[in-house]
């Protein structure tokens, strides 16, 4: 089975966007933390299926940084979670979709791989495999 | 309590967008229909808690015609449901956030409003009632 697991919003700081994510959701948002090997902070809001994760750059150049630059902020990409994650990578790449890559470690230890915005009507998809 | 009510992807064609989406979540995609109101075709994918919604423009001149023309598409808006609609908007405008006019009466027959992007960290949010 397929969830929408996450919503990833970037920010140019998290601190700065808590209280009105907070007010929104009526919900509580986690204490930030660093995730290295994206170069990003992020803090998330339990929605039940899904989060709303914020993310922060953490150094001068990350994966986000253009993004932030070029829009000031916005939704940035969505989550897919999968338990089918390798037999769905081979499905899409047969119907022509390009990934980002190869699929790498995620922040919480499963795997992770992004899907081309050019591919896919220019939303960035994350897919992710369930444990 | 509020909840991820919807996450609305703007596309050219709902017709080219189908069987990506439909691969990509595991589940079907609604039959499209007309929302007279804002002048687009819908289709979505129950996610449980949460929508996918696909929106096409139905006219010339529409509220995501201009989106498409910069963006070529892509995540549009996200969609907050609560049942505290009054009181959360008087919330967030005592915070100093704008809204997009006034509350109007959705596709579904229950009160929306949309937040003033500048003012929610580039996102925009569709704030629904639930009934």
């Amino acid at each position: 089975m397929n969830t929408l697991s996450q919503l990833a919003i970037a920010v140019e700081d998290i601190s700065k966007a808590k209280a009105f994510f907070e007010m929104l959701t009526g919900k509580e948002l986690s204490q930030p933390h660093n995730v290295e090997s994206q170069k990003v902070n992020v803090a998330f809001i339990d929605m039940g299926d899904t989060k709303i994760e914020l993310l922060e750059p953490a150094a001068e150049q990350t994966p986000i940084t253009k993004f932030l630059q070029q829009r000031g902020g916005g939704i940035h990409h969505m989550g897919i979670m999968t338990d089918r994650f390798d037999e769905l990578i081979e499905e899409l790449k047969a119907a022509g979709i390009r990934t980002l890559g190869e699929p790498s470690i995620g922040a919480e230890g499963h795997r992770v791989l992004f899907l081309h915005p050019k591919d896919t009507f220019g939303v960035l998809v994350e897919l992710e495999e369930r444990k």
